[in-house]
């Protein structure tokens, strides 16, 4: 089934401890999109500026990315971040941060998208993502991601998003900022009692956790050596779980878990490099590949 | 087959954000032995001091832990810990430390401990760990823990014992300080290539990874909101673990994995109360019991 997803397209400038790169390419729904394109169609809504090169919705394109909700605002330049992570590279630092197009962003749907029964809202104001949701009124599975910036000033646009979505994926700083609760068990089942089904919480290099009324269980991260840039790895894993809940058309509690697998491997190859550029290299047997390997590390 | 573990006998006093206890029954051995006689013989070696209590030598007993190598230190005190855990209750910081009797711990073993063919060097001195492996020359499973304090003050020892001992468990914070590596993957293969057969990295509510020439996996904690006093969750971690080994006999890679799990669920326990007051609740079949349950979470 189709997937829709609305969010940012950036450029990024990304400092690790060993590496500098500028100006690639980036943003929420770039990293989520081009994961869930591995398993299900994407229509992709975003905005960004009169800089934006061609080449880039062409890439979305070759991976069958339908970019008809890409609008380009006049006179404005694309959502720019620039980061730096910290010798763990699982801590980072924002060092500037211009919304530019992404600023005014008033995602207006194509009336083909709004019948999308797969929906994900990656991260937005919270006002926005309720804007989407009405618009998709019918939408069969309504996930969201959220952040820091939005708990601290937007939170009761947030708990009126919670209310009406059926999923919420977070990282674990954010879980225990919304709950005020150090414990992630605990952090991740108060999230879910303040409306969504199911809860996502994401840790890094230290898997993700999963929380509904009747289960709660944890996966770990997929071990890698190998961590170039960690940048879209929340967004990736993402667009891994949407896109194979998409692709099997259902989220009954073994289609999650499975989902949650997947985002994992979707997360582990993008922070293999920089921007989409280790993605750009796979295939779905790639991923595939990996996850009777992961299987196999869990599997006594 | 019998397990020998050689290591500290405490009392501890612990803070936690929302409770103290004092004086209460801690050290590396004491939570490695009662998590470990749940799957085998436990054969205990340490040293007391004159104020050691008759009921804990019992306790022990009570649980098979033959306590003749624990000795009883003429005019001293029993080694005591004073630590302080933070808000995440996975960060901690020690208050205050008495070595007392522990500190001029020789142990000596009785003739029928040093045929011993399962051996666990818990926490202390490279140098005495050293001299323990040489009074049992013919074990075949040989692993040891090890600390931050050992690896900055005693370096020179650990790298003779990395090369004479079959496995290494130590923190995440100890193997990125031995190895210089904040990558976990890449430090656990460095401490292996400095001698060990296998190295298993414990990250705490994070899980534990483990290290092999031809494998490398990691497992998630068991999750739990209940976490109470997370002091001795590594120790009871290496009890769960090697008792599992040494129940089976053998150390092949399927055994092993599944005795991380073991020591994982060992630890699960033992977070969920003071010292060891949870662990002496539960029976053989609790720890199947959630076996099963930490096998389904991690199926997919």
């Amino acid at each position: 089934m189709p997937l829709l997803v609305v969010g940012s397209v950036a450029f990024d400038s990304v400092q690790t401890p060993t590496e500098t790169r500028e100006d690639i390419l980036g943003g929420s729904a770039s990293y989520f999109s081009y994961a869930a394109s591995y398993f299900t169609p994407v229509r992709l809504v975003s905005v960004v500026g009169e800089d934006w090169p061609d080449e880039y919705t062409k890439l979305f394109e070759s991976r069958g990315i339908d970019t008809s909700g890409l609008q380009v605002l006049p006179g404005a330049k694309t959502f720019r971040w620039t980061g730096r992570y910290f010798d763990n590279m699982n801590d980072r630092e924002t060092l500037d941060l211009q919304l530019n197009a992404f600023e005014t962003f008033d995602p207006v749907l194509p009336e083909e998208f709004k019948r999308c029964q797969f929906l994900f809202l990656a991260n937005g104001h919270p006002t926005i993502q309720l804007n989407v949701l009405e618009q998709c009124a019918g939408a069969t599975l309504r996930v969201a991601d959220t952040m820091d910036f939005y708990i601290r000033t937007a939170r009761e646009e947030l708990m009126t998003l919670l209310g009406r979505i059926d999923g919420l994926v977070l990282n674990d700083s954010e879980a225990k900022l919304l709950t005020g609760d150090e414990n992630l068990v605990r952090a991740g089942h108060k999230v879910r009692e303040m409306g969504p089904r199911f809860v996502v919480i994401k840790k890094g290099e230290h898997g993700a956790m999963f929380f509904s009324k009747h289960e709660t269980y944890v996966m770990p991260a997929y071990p890698t050596e190998n961590v170039v840039d960690p940048t879209g790895a929340g967004d990736s894993f993402g667009g891994g779980m949407m896109g194979y809940l998409a692709e099997q058309g259902n989220f009954e509690p073994q289609t999650l878990k499975k989902a949650l697998a997947y985002g994992t491997l979707a997360a582990s190859f993008t922070v293999e490099a920089f921007s989409l550029d280790r993605l750009k290299q796979i295939e779905r047997e790639d991923i595939d590949r990996r996850m009777e390997e992961y299987r196999r590390m869990l599997s006594f």
